[in-house]
Parts: structure tokens; sequence; C-alpha cells
């Protein structure tokens, strides 16, 4: 089939998809789907992030939703392509209230995958383009007031004497991220931040720190890093980006600002939550509360017999600061992940001696590896010079649902391996203990599923490989006055003890802030249900209470990398929007809550 | 003719043109061009910006560059276009140090329009795209510094240990941005600014204070507003925007710092400037001096008998912070350009009593006409869904020579009259003295040939038909202790007197900051010699000293509105790059030094 041929017979395929759906014809819709098959929606039918899987469960969605989204105006946009047995277009669509991006996968004249995708609620588009705002009142006016002094007034009364419609608890980049679409969605949106400044939440980490994730990934919304900005950036330089993001987007940032306490008044419909500002104690009202206080949930500090008795230093990797005063003294770093790997090596660049405990196997990819494959991605120059460019690679990742997307994993995972088996090798020699996940399906699928369990190696592994840090495999059992005791009976000296032990689950944050009963209500955030490690099931299909409705009304758990904070931040935004303008949001396909951590 | 014939036509004509100047063949390249044919080049033939006018000056250009320039590798860039008996194209070429870009015209089978570009120096292009940093150094190290702390070092040492390459008088847009050019070719710049943080050259101006010009044409070099940016920046915007811009393009600007005095060392070649930052004294000993102060030059203060006995308040309008607190008084402002209109529109909207006294007429063109006529132009929404971006529209817009471009202007000058004839006729029904430029071209004509002249009317224009804003025509004879006396004898009583009397060149900051004798010997700044009011020939061509070598040494002017300082400080970091990396760089076409100021 010709790319002509091909977009010829989706446009048609679209055309028939369209009129039995205009006729509420959900068999012959249905009909359309191969019998392995998947619809993701992001909020356009479902107002939830949803993938429906195989006829019975297109079909069940539709039966529920048709006759209240009405869609209509399916256009293709752009050509179609061939690859394969799969026949590949974009389109666009509309509903009833909001406007939709698009894309199907054709097999055997078949729909294989269909991704519908909110784009902006209708009669309340973002202002840009050519409808953004004149920045000036032409005429003149007695007592006209200045943008300045607008400006001054809101950040005055917002959370004072006037209540914000949304309180995203939580500024780095998913709560600035999102702060700015709520703000060009005009609602009235507070940030509180515990740090003194918008950014400190990367500038306070080890000084090492860098992205491991390159720059053509890490765009906030609406204004990308200018084209120099380093391929990985070092954590002050996003600190200080992030600081101007909240600046020029003019987002309502309270710093300082700890938040103590939430509730939900059911009676008022809205939160109580009480903040610490500065010193003084203030309440706020929101109808909305997002949590955007770190996918990484609460620091894991685990409770080892002796702890208290250490007569050095310790604690968990998120508070360490760096490697400096540490020259010279016996450091033990307990975990094998991440954190662990950068801050074993930065003790070990200032002349600390260094020992990693290794309690369970890690997924280990040198970062130049992933440059290299990232290189032919979507997010890259190559695809920006194809024309792909952030929001259009956000669009074709998610297209892929979940449940098949280990399938494009496990060759790369594998082909790593034979890549770079020689760094694999000098790795298993000293001892340090490999995966690639249970299914050999490598790091990305480990994020997804439990967002820890690998390292991408910066440097750290030929540390290990070459002996200078030392390694230990197992559990801890015992810390002493200046030792730690392993499960093998084996004591480590130790003068520092950085517990790079990982983060509990999100909802850790709801219990902390709200209650454990709400934490329980609302469940495990993240993973995917996928029954592997860290992962219990049963199958989600999508990242647990991510970006859309909890159990809990009015809660909201917003986070991720700073791609998934960027894209689904849309998402978000728009749900929240659609809740102020009062429009009917009924919500599809609730997961079940799972209680598991 | 079709698009396509033309193109081949375009490409054939350019691969002869190449292949005449490949052979060195003067006489032959130069009978290509028409009678009358210009050839406009920016730094890549003639190291230099200059405009060299019919076969005469082109072949005396090519006389003196060409043996050395070795232009080679013409080609088309895009499609050639047809408009009336114009064939036009884009192309691309490079020579013996620089790639380029090109636009030509054809008339008749021969060159109207020649314009060459230098894009960037070969072995010394930015960073960008797949050549950017990688901003991790991978592996480890001892003794590892972070981005932190190089960065930190570096802001110690430029300008106390080490002297910079270039120093950046004026933080404002123009400073602010030739500085980030600079940056990312690895220019060490310091700037220095005389106010207390970037943006605050804007922030202090008066509190009503717009950009008149529309956003698409404002942007700063690198990256663009985001596309919710109001259309007229708001001054406070303006500064944040610039304080933002300065911090993560990692500029070293030093703030609270005023340049007090500079000389050239013939002997060492490099300046010695003092700088007072923040009560320090501080001796620099860059190589390259650039005066970024405003294209406004220093303000011009008419000395008008009795002004020192005036019991009121007077300043000149750069001093003026608003209307704040004149409610009920006498105010008189003395102009009637942008800045006296802004300002007495603001006392009137403070419940100030105004009168403007206009000097000499004045050409207004309505802001909301402005914008109408910008839509279709090539800073818009409908130029970017047509591909062109600011960068294309610089080049579109530098495309026609200065000779020519008020055979532009005047057909525009035209139709606004006619079409906003009420509103003028409003306007001369109060005795507003109202011109269009001497030659009936209008407001663009005006900023360029002399940077005044003219008010974009954003409300005061009604206040003044509507006499709501009193209005004297004459010159101010005389200030008694509470009043103005003008020529016809009429007396005003005043509480305020506000100067609004525009600025001298910029050459005015180097007998400030340098000497007379250094003024004197560079000349006037700004103006093409037209011959018109303000703007005394001889004819130039281009906008004296800006942006090019000047008659001294290592100085060099910086300036204009945001579109300027954007696309010239591209030039004229090439060139000082160039100079710091010793290539030779000799200067074509040099035009006679004007001490008229």
């Amino acid at each position: 089939m010709t790319e002509s041929e091909a977009t010829q017979h989706v446009s048609r395929f679209l055309s028939q998809f369209e009129e039995l759906l205009t006729r509420q014809d959900i068999l012959g819709a249905t009909a359309l789907f191969a019998e392995e098959s998947y619809w993701r929606d992001l909020v356009s039918f479902t107002w939830n992030i949803a993938t429906m899987e195989g006829k019975a469960g297109i079909q069940a969605m539709l039966e529920a939703t048709l006759a209240r989204v009405q869609p209509y105006h399916w256009r293709l946009d752009g050509e179609a392509t061939v690859a394969g047995d799969m026949t590949q277009a974009w389109f666009t669509f509309e509903t009833a209230v909001n406007r939709g991006k698009g894309h199907v996968r054709l097999k055997d004249g078949k729909i294989f995958t269909l991704f519908t995708v909110i784009q902006e609620l209708k009669g309340f588009e973002e202002k840009r383009g050519e409808t953004r705002e004149e920045g000036m009142q032409l005429g003149t006016m007695k007592g006209r007031r200045s943008w300045l002094e607008n400006k001054l007034q809101d950040e005055t009364e917002l959370g004072v004497s006037r209540q914000p419609y949304c309180l995203i608890v939580g500024g780095g980049q998913g709560g600035l991220g999102l702060g700015a679409r709520l703000k060009r969605l005009g609602v009235p949106t507070l940030i509180v931040d515990k740090h003194e400044r918008p950014g400190d939440a990367w500038r306070k980490r080890y000084k090492s720190l860098c992205l491991h994730d390159a720059v053509w990934y890490d765009h906030m919304p609406y204004f990308s890093f200018p084209d120099h900005w380093p391929v990985y950036s070092p954590k002050d330089k996003i600190g200080d980006w992030l600081e101007m993001y909240a600046k020029v987007m003019e987002l309502n940032v309270w710093s300082s600002t700890e938040c103590q306490k939430a509730h939900y008044d059911e009676a008022a419909q809205d939160w109580v939550v009480t903040v610490d500002r500065d010193g003084e104690k203030v309440t706020l009202r929101p109808k909305q509360l997002v949590l955007a206080t770190g996918m990484s949930g609460m620091p894991n500090v685990p409770c080892y017999p002796g702890a208290d008795l250490f007569a050095g230093k310790q604690h968990h990797s998120s508070q360490h600061r760096g490697g400096e005063g540490y020259a010279g003294l016996k450091c033990v770093v307990v975990g094998s992940n991440n954190s662990a790997h950068d801050i074993c090596a930065d003790l070990w660049e200032h002349g600390a001696e260094v020992t990693m405990i290794q309690r369970s196997s890690t997924c280990v990819v040198p970062l130049s590896t992933l440059r290299e494959l990232g290189k032919s991605g979507p997010y890259s120059e190559a695809a920006l010079k194809a024309g792909i460019d952030v929001n259009k690679a956000d669009l074709i990742v998610g297209s892929t649902p979940y449940r098949i997307i280990h399938q494009l994993h496990a060759p790369v995972a594998q082909r790593i391996q034979k890549q770079d088996a020689a760094f694999y090798d000098s790795l298993r020699a000293v001892g340090f203990n490999l995966d690639f996940g249970e299914d050999d399906t490598g790091i990305g699928m480990k994020y997804l599923r439990r967002g820890s369990g690998y390292y991408i190696d910066v440097g750290g592994s030929a540390l290990i490989a070459e002996r200078q840090i030392a390694l230990k495999n197992g559990e801890v059992v015992e810390i002493k006055q200046r030792s730690v005791v392993l499960s093998d009976g084996s004591e480590v000296g130790a003068d520092l003890i950085v517990y790079a032990t990982g983060y509990g689950s999100m909802n850790g944050w709801a219990a902390e802030l709200i209650s454990q009963e709400v934490a329980d209500k609302v469940g495990k955030c993240w993973g995917l249900g996928s029954g592997t490690a860290n992962d219990p099931g049963p199958w989600e299909g999508e990242l647990r209470n991510m970006w859309k409705p909890t159990a809990q009304e009015g809660l909201w758990f917003h986070g991720g990398n700073l791609a998934q904070s960027r894209h689904y931040s849309l998402y978000l935004a728009v749900q929240l929007k659609a809740r102020m303008e009062g429009l009917a949001t009924p919500v599809y396909g609730r997961g079940p809550v799972h209680h598991i951590n």
C-alpha cells in the first residue's frame, strides 16, 4: 500500500467510524476493532485517563459515554504511514464539549490501537497566538491601574481575602508546570512550597546531581529551553530555570510555606488546609487540592536495630548534600539505585572510603547508551528536523497502550545487554547483582511499573568494577556505634551512613497531610498493576491515581519526571478547569483502589 | 513566469553569478546588476554594514574585497517567487571564512537588489542543537567541580582577576541580547549597568508605559516570548523578562555599577575603564567597548531663561515616574512626541490640569491602525503560520535597501491619512500641528531617519481633541516662578514642568564617558543622511555608527528598539568574535564622519 493509498484507506475508515458513532451504533463501531485492541483515552471520552482493552472493554465504555460525548468531525491530520502490517495516522476530532487529537493503528483492516486525547474545552480555550491579551488598554481613564498594580493586588489577595480554586502543594517542576497551565486557563491557583525559592528542591540536592534525561525530553509547558541548553542539565541550572519560569508565567507561589494539615469539608465541598507561611498560620479553602510533592513520596528510612546508637552521621539520600567534608572517612551507602550510585561516586570524588550495600538486584544502563538510542527517538534533534516538536513527541509516546509497551522495550533491552556485554561482565565480576527487569524489558518498564530499581550509569559503575567503591551484597541486620553489620555477618566500618533506600508511594503524602483514612481510600499511586516486583496487580493499564480523579473528591496527584509532568499537566489542568466551570464530568472507568504500598 | 520557471531562472542566474565571482571576473559580475541596483551587505563581504549603490559602487566593493572573500556555493533556499516585474529568491552561500544567507530581486533579468548576510564564522559556530554541550562530565574524577562552582568562580574572577574581552555599558535589552550572543560565541563579556537589577531601566519609567511595538516584533535572541504573551508588554513585565533572560542565559552582569570614565590605551590596544561597582572603584581593561546605553543618547534639556527660578518641580521625561501626586496641579509638558503624550495622558488620568506645549509638528498614528496593518506583516500570527519566524522576518525587512525603503512606506502613510481622516481632522480642529514626514512617508521613516518626531496614539490624541489636555503651540521663551511663557506672549501656569524634549545622539555617551574628542572622531550615531529634518546628509545608506566599526578602534554602538537590538546584535557579536579570534577584518566602505548632532 502506498502512503497515498493508506491515507485514503484511513480517511474512509475514519468516516465510517464517525458515521457509526454519530448513529450511536455502538455494536457497529465496536466491530471495527480487532479482537486484540486498545482504546486509550485521555479525558476526551471518559473524563479519566483510561485504556479500554478488547471489544468488550471498548463497547462498555461507548455504552456509558457515547450519548453524552457526541464525537464528530474526525479528520485526518497529515498523511497516513505504513510500517509492517500496521497503518497509522493522526487525526483530529471534536466532541460536544471539547476538541481532541488522536492516533489510530489499523491492522488487517481493523483498529488495533486508538488514542483519543483532549486538547481544549470549547469556550474555555487558552488565550494564545491571535487570541492573546492586548496588554494595554487603549484610551484613557481616570484611576487606570497598571499591570504591576494589578499583579501585586492579586498576589496580596489570593489566599488571604480571596480563596484559590485550586491549591497545589509543591513548587517543583510538577507544581509550576501545572500552575502555568491553570494560569493560562484562568483558574485561580496558589502554589505553596516549603523551600525559600522556586527551584530550591533541586538546588538543595547533592552537588553532582544532573538530570539523567536529555534536554529534548525535559521542556516545561509553553516555553522550551533555548537550543544551546546542555543535554543534561545540572541541578542548579534547572533550579534557576524553575525560578524564572514561576516569575515570567506569573504564578502565585508562596515560598517558605509548609502545608501542615488538610481535610475535606463535605458540607462546604471544599478543603480546609492549614499552612505555615513563613511563620504565620494561614487557613486556605480551595475546592481542589493537588499534591505535587514529588512522585517519590515520603522517604523510606529502614528501621535497623541499633541505628539510634550510631555515633557517626546518618541520613536519607534526600537529605544528603554532597561529599564535601568526608575525605578519608568511612562512608556506607545503603542501596544500589540511582541516588546510591551518584552519592557513592560523589563521596569517592571527595576522597571518602566508600562502601555500597546492595540489597537487591539493579538494572544498570550506561547513560552514553541511552544517549545514542535517544538520537533517533521522538525527543531529539533528528525528530525536530522531521517536524516532531515536544508536544507531538508526547502524543507519539502516549499512543502506545501500556499493555503492549513492554513489547517495544524488550528488544531495546536485549540490544543493550549485547552491545554493552563487556560493561555488564565487569560489574558481575565484582559481584554486582544485575537484572533487566523480571521479564527482561529493561529500565523504561521499571520506571513505569515501580519508579525504582535502576541506575543510569554516569561513571559510578566503573568505580565499582575497579573496586574503588567497595561492594557488599546483603541486608543490613544491625547498626553499631561505628559500623554496619550485614546478613552474612560481615561488618563494615562507618562514619557516615546514607540511606539511599527510596521513597514510599505518593499517597504517603496524603496520609501525612490529610489522614491515613484518606490515603487508604485513594490507595497507592503510580504503577500499572503488572504483577511484577513492586508493581502488584491487578492490571490497571494506567499509572494509578496520577493526573486523574481519585476516590477522594477534590484530591489529585501530580508528578513524574519533567516530561510526564509537562505532558499530563495538560489533562489535569483541563479536568480542573471543567470542574471550575461547572461542566458535567462523569468519570468512566475508575480502577480498583490499592492498599499495598 | 510560473514559480517553478522562476526558480529555475534564479538558480541559473546564481550559478552564473557564482562562476563569475569564482573567476574573479568583477566586470562580468557587475554587468549582472541593473543600472539602478543595490547590494546590501551585513558583514559577509565588507566586515561592515554597508549598502553599495549602482554598478560603480558594486564594482568598487568587489575590487576591494572579492579576492579575499572568495564566495562560493551559492544555493537557492526554497522556491523563487514572482511579484509584478520582480523575481525574488532566498539563497545561502559561503565565503572563505563565513557562512551566509542572502536574498536577490531580479528585474528584467538583472539584479535590482542583492542582500548578503553573515550567519556564522567557520570554525567558530555557536554550540546549539546537536553540538550543544553535554552539561555533565561522564566518568568520575577527584576534585570534580559542579556547574554552580564553575559559574560562581567565573563570576568572581571576570573583571577582577581576569579581564573581559568585551565590556558592554548598559544592561537593557540591547546589552543583554548582545551579551547572550557573545556568551554563546565564547567571548568573555562583562555587562555593567547602573541599575540595581536587570530590567530596572524599564521598571523605573512612568507607570503607564507599555511597548508600542507588538510582541511578534519584540523577541530577544534565542528564546521567544511564550505564545500567550500580551501584544503590548507592560514595562514591568518586560523588566521581569529581562531579569530572567540575564539569569538563564548566564550573563555576567554587574548591577549597581556606573561606568565613569574610559580611554583607549593605544600602546596596549585596550580600554582603561573606571567603574563604580556599588561604591567600589574598579578598573577594567577590555579590548572592546560597546556602548549600549540606549539609542536615545543623553537627555536633551533645553536651557530656558528663568528655569532656575521655577518654584515648582521640573524634570526631563526620562526622570518622570508617573502622575501620582499631581491631582489638581497645573502640569506643563514641553514636547509633543511619544513621551510627551504618554506623560500628559497619565497626568490627566491622575487628575492633573495638563497643558502640552507643541514646539514643532508631529506625526501621529493610532496604535490600532498600526496593529491592523501589522496583522499581515512579517511579524504576525499570519507570518508564523506561513513559516516566517522572527529571524526570517528580520531578513525580509533587511532585504530592502534604505535608499528605496521610503517607497514602501509612502503608500502606507497615505492609506493611513485617508483611513483615519476623521481622527486627523479632530486634532487639526484644536490646532494640533500634524505632519507625515516632509516627503509624506510617515512614522517608520521618521524613526529610521531621526528616531523622533512621532506619537503612536494610545489615547492621548482624543484627550487633546476633546480639550481635556490643553494644547499650546510655540516655543518656550521664559520660565517664571510659577508659569511658562510662550513665544506668542501667552503664559501658562505651572506647578510641574516635564521636558519631553528628547535625547541627543548616542555619541553624546562617548563624549560623557570617553572625551569630546573621541565623540567628535566617531561622529553622530543613527540617521541615514536623507537630508530631511534632523537627518542631515550626505547620504550614508545605513544607520550611522550602529553595530559596525566606528572611527575609534575598539568602540562600538549598540541599540535600537527590541527588534533591531535582537537582529543586529548578531552581526555585532560576530564582528567582535572575529576580532577576538584574530581573523583579518578589513573594513570596506566606512562612511564619512558626521559632527552635526
